[in-house]
């Protein structure tokens, strides 16, 4: 309605404007909102992530580099028209992260030299063979080779990793054999082709390290630390939200909502993966860094996500309030709800410090506490209570033996997600936070999935949590 | 350990054979065990997809065409090094699918054309300013173009169609603008590459339509029809596997971990409908198709999906057993699982045929029908239930009740898809099925989201649903 509004509003002024410079005024105002939209949209994609407009400034140097290189190079006229293909290197091989630029760069390196020497020999046997021969044989090569090579494209694993290199192998191997020169030339323009590509690579990835680099491996450790976190600031809400009902501001909303980004997660933290081991020891990440362990715990994230999911659901439900459970079982979940929560928050704190996620463990802890206490109370209490209170009938019950059976389960992944935690501190060797032994319960993590775990706190409390364990199967092995 | 034990007697073998040939004997051995191993592979990855073969082959014989098309052409020695051009063109623009190639290719040439009208431009202004202005033009106009052309590129909406034509776009710029050639050889080569690409670009695109075409838009369209199907067939198994802990083959079981991959679907989804978009009219699919939908069918896929692999947890359970709840409700969930599944197989069955989705309405209706009568079967009996049958207490409930919710919540998400398939048939235009009208109830599907919905079968008849409305919130828009 506004828009139209102020649609008629112009159209108005646009007729009391006299003739074509008042039309020309409406359509250059039409011009400069649809300028001034897209500036904003512009400065918006900058100020997301300010690194985008750094690595645009990098590739700029980089290609203004080689280009100036190449003209003031006394050797320019021996390079000829090969200064294109450095050029070419440099904006075919820059990419967003310094894995990526140098998987590509090391991709595009090797692929050349390597199908560069078996073009030079198909292309000899050819030569040998005889005039009618040569085409034919010469296709022939081309065909297979550009065959089987795309179909090894296809294997998962050499797509991950290896995909640009396949491409630019065929390229190569195509381009050599055929090419109707000499043997004598060929070997001349594969020196420069070696030499062009080895400037145009070095450059990119000189620019691309020196200058702000942007770490994948950075990247993937802060996206997964992000991704536990996002959970646990729905939980930290959660009880709250849930069961008082509170009208909260937008921020709290915005917070409850993160965690959709980590339903669809799987994808970028492959990708990001497979950078990261192109990378070579950065800041505080080793050169054999666990890298793989980051999709296991991604993994763990993700089926936290989908409970939570699940639990967002009861939500936003307009018509069933949560009903009266008795304050202590509303207590346990709130309790299962903020300690998983805390947890989850901590844990991301240390991943991102980098130090042993002790501090995790008195949350979880305190969670499976109530998980257990939750138990205890629906065994004691319920019985006599639903036959007290008849008003109150089992379907109001419904949603909230759901909401306590959900969060049950995400008590579960969180102690998943924990174990992975230290897994990876294990592996990575973060540094361990002196603690005082005497101050932390004795805490045994010992229990196989799916068999009921026992916690021991000392002499007195020994109680056992039976669940459904949801998080068992991990579909980590069984996505596509 | 058998692979320990295997390796011993491998090397007492190679003890005992005397010399360096039983060492070779050995070796070899375990080179053709590598083989066939890698044979297997090839096998199993061709017999998954065959259209990889014919893929690949289809590669091959575009690579040969352009080779021995330069190889005979008797323009080949004007054309110099321009054959290269066609041969690069047509291994980078051939893709999968119809989809992929015809967007590569349009980006190529027009990125190409459009870059080198520019190029040429900034060249000539270049030249006319003088010696020695000119190379530090020419690197502030190269720096310019590929920094700005860059962060373009991180424009979500252009990184999903126009990727490939920015990168072209960059390269080919600064290519012709730093070129050290006079104008007149510039316009020469710039006639060449056009027709060079259109050669290469034409021989890709036509041996992918004329060939075994795969068109992406196929894919899509059975992809998400798979995805719906899955989820059925998941649901139909449900019901006996949780209630009767069926002791099922395992092809059963291998049915209902197929849901699993639907998890994961947003990001092929996005690409295929990215690509569909580039395909014309082809098959069953017109021109204008409303690949988008699929889109937002895929999104409420995966909502289903989340719910399923809650409920799947629950299936694996081995400590909690389903409780006694008495066979009239656990009829209703059964009819809740079974129904809906059906109604998910159905519609999946009449997407793939492209007809109105009619017959999955009565499973929808049953499915709904099932949930009503859940609730009906809570009020009236459970408080007295309850209080009768003190010995089964509400702990073994929960995960009967969470069940019960979830599949309720699982038939407002059938009913979701359904109704996002029937707006999918109705944009597209599907055949419509004739149906006697006097078979089916009076079926108002006019619910707003969040409201009860009034169903109403006849006079006698008129029960409103009330449910937890876990989908409401589509994922869709706020998913990163």
């Amino acid at each position: 309605m506004v828009a139209v509004a102020s649609q008629l509003q112009k159209d108005e002024e646009a007729n009391i404007a006299s003739g074509s410079s008042g039309r020309f005024m409406a359509s250059f105002g039409k011009l400069s909102d649809r300028v001034v939209d897209i500036a904003r949209k512009i400065k918006k994609l900058g100020q997301d992530d300010p690194r985008r407009i750094i690595h645009s400034l990098k590739v700029g140097l980089a290609v203004s580099l080689v280009s100036l290189f190449y003209y003031f190079d006394p050797l320019y006229d021996g390079f000829g028209s090969s200064a294109m293909w450095a050029i070419l290197t440099v904006v075919v091989v820059f990419e967003f992260s310094v894995g990526a630029t140098l998987g590509r760069g090391l991709n595009r390196g090797l692929a050349t030299f390597l199908a560069g020497a078996l073009g030079f020999g198909a292309h000899h046997l050819a030569v040998l063979s005889g005039e009618t021969v040569q085409p034919i044989l010469l296709a022939l090569f081309v065909f297979l080779l550009a065959a089987s090579v795309t179909f090894i494209r296809f294997f998962p694993h050499m797509k991950a990793r290896y995909d640009y290199g396949l491409l630019i192998f065929i390229l190569t191997f195509c381009m050599i054999s055929v090419s109707g020169y000499r043997d004598e030339e060929i070997l001349e323009m594969a020196h420069k082709r070696v030499s062009t590509i080895l400037i145009g690579g070095l450059t990119a990835v000189s620019v691309c390290i020196l200058i702000c680099p942007v770490w994948a491996g950075d990247g993937l450790h802060n996206s997964v630390a992000t991704n536990i976190e996002k959970l646990g600031n729905f939980l930290e809400g959660f009880g709250n939200a849930y069961f008082k009902k509170l009208e909260d501001g937008d921020s709290t909303k915005a917070d409850m909502q993160g965690y959709k980004s980590v339903l669809n997660s799987k994808q970028s933290e492959e990708a990001q993966t497979n950078f990261a081991r192109w990378e070579p020891r950065h800041g505080r990440f080793r050169f054999r860094h666990p890298w793989k362990h980051y999709l296991k715990i991604g993994s763990l994230s993700r089926q936290c996500a989908y409970r939570i999911d699940a639990l967002s659901g009861y939500l936003h439900s307009e018509i069933q309030g949560p009903m009266e459970i008795g304050s202590e079982m509303e207590e346990a979940c709130m309790k299962m709800s903020l300690e998983s929560g805390k947890a989850l928050k901590e844990l991301a704190a240390s991943m991102r410090a980098m130090i042993s996620p002790g501090s995790a463990t008195p949350h979880i802890t305190k969670s499976k506490l109530a998980a257990n206490s939750l138990k205890s109370l629906l065994n004691i209490n319920t019985a006599a209570l639903m036959c007290q209170d008849t008003g109150s009938d089992l379907l109001d019950l419904i949603p909230a033996a759901t909401v306590a059976s959900l969060l049950v389960d995400v008590v579960y992944c969180t102690e998943k997600i924990d174990e992975s935690i230290h897994e990876l501190a294990s592996l990575a060797k973060f540094k361990s936070v002196k603690q005082k032994e005497d101050e932390k319960p004795k805490f045994q993590r010992q229990g196989a999935m799916g068999q009921p775990r026992t916690l021991s706190f000392g002499p007195h409390h020994v109680v056992t949590i039976r669940q459904a364990s949801l998080c068992r199967q991990e579909s980590h092995k069984d996505e596509r």
